[in-house]
């Protein structure tokens, strides 16, 4: 398991500290960074060296020309290569999805690589693709992220027969933009078990097992989820606070209040899989605590263990056989 | 002001019971709707009879060939030939859509009609446009979508000089998709307080005084917005009331929830405008109750007295004249 030990707003710490956390007997965790910056905090576990560092904010464009020989884009190699069967980073996402294309590189029959983020909805697990990683994308892309979302909710999410959504603005099939009105009937017509259009209204209650979009629409949906929540629940927070009934009635309500929060915390599913490449990539929030690093780490090792990557695989070559 | 009796899903009793709130000395609510239906509630409204109503589920193609003499649509006509100052509605807004295009029509220099939904942001008032009307937008039309919304923050929610941000994945110019890459650039030549993109993130919190984007984007964003503040507040009440001690801390943070609920309500902003057009559309929820409908109509009116239809005249035929 290759860890970019550098990537992240609370890198190196709290990325090593994480991976000390996830290590166990199947589970080894492979840092990549500078040495001697590793060494005091690595303990025992193994160290790759990387001497260049990606910022949060260095475009994909300067990092691919410029930063070969950084953490991020080692440990893809790493993967790319054989030696390590997943790579985990907090670092930039944009980086991470240029140096999975050239190190690892795409699987055979897929068009683009997406992004599948398991979102916090209250009726159970359902996963999100694609949340950003293709901000433009055709309607055949949405097809192959219905197919790549339902590999992910089978294996990753232990869902059987994924129910497959589309995103959108009414539930009725003309509902929509050119491009979902389009996609409407290419997921129509896949296999899958499409289950129609759905609004963003019912995603945070459970919209489906899967919920396919563009990377533009996703990435919207996926930051306006997570500040809508933490919004409304510090906004409520403010209210009660504000008065001494209130407070005491936040007292009582202290534990259901945590409960929640862990409910709704994207930290608890320790971050986004990168798939449609020839090996698996994690992504973890940019702020991520040890915990949640941690988390990507053992969700990674999940991956590996359920042969994502193969199914997706198999799945997208058995779709181009039967066309 | 022409209201449409019959629009919504709890119309005519709460449609009309909201008109007889809303009426006073400055404001004269007109009933369109089979006259036989409304004079039992009417009291001393005056109603104008049409017989035909327009569902909420009808496609508005089916609407314009066959419901021309709905109360939606000669709700608006009544506006087209300069009979009432704004035609209010709280059913089809794709109905309302074109019956306003039909019989109200386009300004002179408006690509197209947009959706302007006041958002119930925790830091002052805010406004979406595009709602939803054009699930599939042109870069210029972004850019008018920014003039309209800048007018209607002017003048409905009284700020001046407002700020206008576009909606992206990222708060850097080169962040998004095509569509949002080339509307930047238009929105910073515009003349327009441009202050950038913005993510769904500071969305509830207040992102800027107007937020613009594509129809289909506005509207997936509504609508989550709407439904992730709705289920946090539900999951969190059934959270607290699972234990006895939570059910005597709820009973203490009644009232801040309740203000909370008030303040995050999107029927307490009355509704949506729809802009671009010779004259005023304003659309209320679906589901409206009688308070709703007359914040609708007060809404309505507060958009007649401060002429939002001549400033957005006046302020594209500016930017028209300068290029």
């Amino acid at each position: 398991m290759a860890v970019d030990a550098m990537g992240g707003d609370r890198a190196p710490e709290e990325v090593v500290a994480g991976a000390l956390v996830a290590a166990s007997d199947e589970i080894k965790p492979v840092l990549f960074g500078p040495r001697e910056t590793l060494a005091p905090l690595a303990g025992d576990l193994e160290v790759v060296s990387a001497d260049q560092v990606v910022g949060m904010d260095e475009k994909p464009a300067d990092v691919i020309r410029e930063k070969r020989g950084s953490s991020l884009f080692l440990a893809c190699k790493a993967v790319g290569e054989g030696e390590a069967d997943a790579a985990v980073s907090a670092g930039n996402t944009g980086a991470m999805l240029a140096a999975g294309l050239l190190e690892i590189r795409r699987l055979p029959d897929v068009h683009r690589p997406a992004i599948a983020v398991p979102l916090p909805a209250i009726g159970g697990p359902s996963v999100l693709v694609d949340a950003g990683a293709n901000a433009d994308a055709r309607p055949e892309h949405l097809a192959q992220f219905g197919h790549m979302g339902a590999v992910f909710a089978e294996e990753i999410l232990g869902i059987g027969e994924p129910g497959v959504a589309l995103l959108s603005i009414g539930e009725e099939p003309e509902k929509g933009n050119r491009l979902v009105r389009e996609a409407h009937d290419q997921l129509a017509a896949s296999g899958l078990r499409f289950v129609g259009n759905v609004e963003g209204r019912v995603l945070l209650a459970k919209a489906a097992d899967v919920v396919v979009c563009d990377g533009f629409t996703g990435n919207v949906t996926l930051k306006l989820l997570e500040g809508t929540i933490t919004t409304t629940l510090e906004t409520f927070r403010e209210e009660v606070t504000a008065s001494t009934r209130g407070k005491l009635g936040a007292l009582l309500i202290r534990p259901a209040a945590r409960s929640l929060r862990t409910r709704l915390d994207p930290e608890t599913y320790g971050g986004a899989y990168l798939l449609g490449l020839r090996g698996l990539v994690v992504i973890a929030h940019g702020n991520s605590s040890r915990t949640a690093v941690a988390n990507a780490i053992r969700y990674a090792a999940r991956g590996a263990r359920g042969h994502v990557v193969e199914r997706v695989a198999e799945r997208l070559a058995e779709r181009v056989g039967e066309r």
